[in-house]
């Protein structure tokens, strides 16, 4: 039992240790914990005939932590959601809609996404405020609510627990994959299940929340713990991603838990708060690093992490400057070990670092020493970098503070995307 | 006479007036002023014969002011300028040379600064202290000191007054067009020159100051007040510029005034100071445009006005984040109306802003009304972006803060070009 121990220090000194906390459940999916069923149709606000509108439910109101985007202009779907939450901290149904975000639509986007949450009330037979309500796509148009209000009154038939898929096709926009997790620990001597799914993957710089991120357990964990361990595990897996540096108005990530796993409560002194903890992060970075790596227009996964900060706080900030970078991406998509553009994404992370002591590393492969160039192999250094997943160590060689975080090469793709997403 | 008047409110407000108050001279150069030659030629660093060595020499140590990075990895020949400068806030000769940024090259780089300045004044026969020193290119090569070292010793038979040609082409990088401009501006019934040279075009958002951008005039004026002007100007022009969100280790602004206007000393009580401070305004925000327009791939110039902000500070701030974006980059870029995206980055500012009341014009169209969706020709909308200066138009109606800023598209060529910038 190490209850104090942060999520933060865990990530970096423990990786290995934590791993033997769970185990992965190789076909488990959103529905494995107890108590949940979740389904998807198409309703027609996509142009294909993929899904466009998922839910998840459960069969009792479950205890749920949200966080939400800082972004000014939140999207109508946030404020219902948070009020749905505020009453009892729980919700028994999570809706979700792609292919309109409901952002920016004024008092009409309100009214549409009440609606949605009193449709999906009525069909499930819950009280409103057990409905949570997300969107996302297109900002600044209208909900085609004469598709969306029917396709919520069909939801209940297609909800199963036979796995995630209908929902995960649900909840995609460019995505080019789903990205869905599950873990199971042992709490009190019984199996409990954690399992996430998420969508990115454009207009993704977290900040306190991401785009879409669904958590379903059946643990047995109050609200306002489940509430803690969400934000403190938020702000270094999710918030710990980019792929563009635009922080969308529509980034949530809920958890819900149905509490059906026979034990004691869980809290921060139950002898096993350090596994489920572990077991609640994992599933939270499968996720993070999913949508970073599903990126628009990504061809790798680009994992950058920074030592000897003055604190971690500080680590984080030089962590998503690096990632940040479009000339570190764009390098990175070309193999190109041009570390030059890494030492001036940190000098102009606003950090204080000496610019003396500096050490950075790809993979295995030693670039600057004490903040002077080390001659290294270029050819390794560049079959290194054609990998899909590269990794930079930076020590700065001044504290302790450690972070580390997730991003994805910047492509000719990203541009042909984001050139024509709309029309 | 309006000496108290911010170079943000004569920007904003009286641009047409401000015209009135100088005219641009069509063949001006950065020699233009009274006392300046300029010169340039190849000397070995770049792999193509373009010029890569350049400098600006005065007939006598010129006054002059400079602002430099704020990346905490300042390049070598930014603390050798920083001397130099000190001594009695004079120059006489500015020595440039591309290719290389002399950045993160440890104390061999220092050395090699030094040995620059050294050997530019041998050359020109002036005092150490009197020459300036700046390098670009790739970060963390050691300079091919066997080449420049020569190459200094045979620029002054390149020196002349005819042109600035030779001097433009030698501080190009991945730069597609030189930038320069001339306006002459009647101070005491005289003329006097205010002219400028600058680069690009990746690794720009300057703060501070930017790239490397070069300011001669033959003005009457003292190295304080060029000083003062400098970082008021710099402050609303260089660092309102992006092309991809990366301060440079290099950046560097420098005035020189030769003083050979024959009147009275340039302060903010001369009559004329309203006039002087108009061109060297011009001047600066031309130059900056100018490194907008040709950023690394770039087909369009980006400009971006944000009103009725709380403060300037937090206009600027609201500026900077729109012209950041990558996905209101891409969207420019494919002629996408995608007014979502800036609404998206005005709301991650950081700034404060009431969510229900913010304009948005795309040219003249208006495409958002007190936050709410205008309905809108998308045939037009799409018609003015594919134009090669589109503009937004902000307005937060929360305030008297305004601020202007530039950038550019992103495209494919950005990725190509920054890929294999290195290798």
């Amino acid at each position: 039992m190490c209850t104090g121990l942060s999520v933060n220090k865990l990530l970096i000194q423990g990786k290995r240790t934590m791993s033997s906390l769970f185990e992965i459940v190789e076909q488990g999916s959103i529905v494995s914990p107890r108590g949940f069923k979740a389904g998807g149709l198409h309703c027609g606000l996509k142009k294909t005939t993929r899904n466009d509108l998922g839910v998840i439910v459960c069969e009792r109101p479950a205890h749920t932590a949200a966080v939400y985007t800082l972004n000014i202009f939140q999207a109508a779907p946030l404020k219902v959601t948070r009020e749905s939450v505020a009453v009892e901290q729980k919700l028994q149904v999570m809706l979700v809609n792609s292919g309109n975000a409901n952002a920016c639509t004024g008092e009409q986007g309100e009214r549409d996404a009440y609606a949605m949450r009193d449709a999906a009330a009525a069909a499930f037979s819950v009280e409103p405020h057990l409905v949570g309500v997300t969107s996302t796509g297109v900002i600044g148009e209208l909900l085609k609510m004469d598709k969306v209000l029917p396709g919520i009154a069909n939801l209940p038939q297609h909800v199963h627990n036979r796995d995630g898929e209908d929902f995960c096709q649900a909840i995609l926009t460019t995505d080019l994959v789903k990205k869905e997790i599950c873990v199971r620990v042992q709490i009190g001597g019984q199996s409990v299940h954690i399992a996430g799914a998420a969508k990115g993957s454009g207009m993704i710089h977290p900040n306190m929340a991401t785009m879409l991120g669904f958590i379903t357990t059946d643990a047995n964990i109050g609200g306002a713990e489940l509430q803690s361990l969400l934000n403190e595990v938020t702000d270094v897996t999710f918030n710990m991603i980019t792929v563009d540096g635009d922080t969308s108005t529509n980034d949530m990530v809920v958890a819900m838990a149905s509490g059906l796993a026979p034990y004691e409560p869980l809290n921060e002194r139950h002898p096993d708060w350090t596994a489920f903890k572990a077991a609640f992060y994992y599933v939270s970075e499968y996720l993070a690093k999913a949508i970073a790596r599903d990126g628009e227009g990504a061809t790798k996964l680009i994992e950058v992490e920074v030592r000897g900060a003055i604190s971690d706080e500080s680590a984080r900030a030089i962590v998503k400057t690096i990632i940040g970078s479009s000339l570190v991406k764009s390098a990175v998509f070309g193999a190109d070990a041009n570390w030059g553009r890494i030492i001036a994404a940190i000098g102009r992370a606003g950090q204080p670092v000496n610019p003396l002591t500096v050490d950075i590393r790809m993979g295995d492969i030693v670039v600057l020493h004490q903040s002077a160039p080390v001659v290294f192999d270029e050819d390794k250094a560049a079959a290194y970098l054609k990998g899909d997943l590269v990794k930079f160590e930076v020590n700065l060689n001044g504290g302790e503070g450690v972070a580390v975080g997730w991003g994805c090469d910047l492509t000719y793709d990203y541009v042909r995307i984001n050139a024509a997403y709309r029309t």
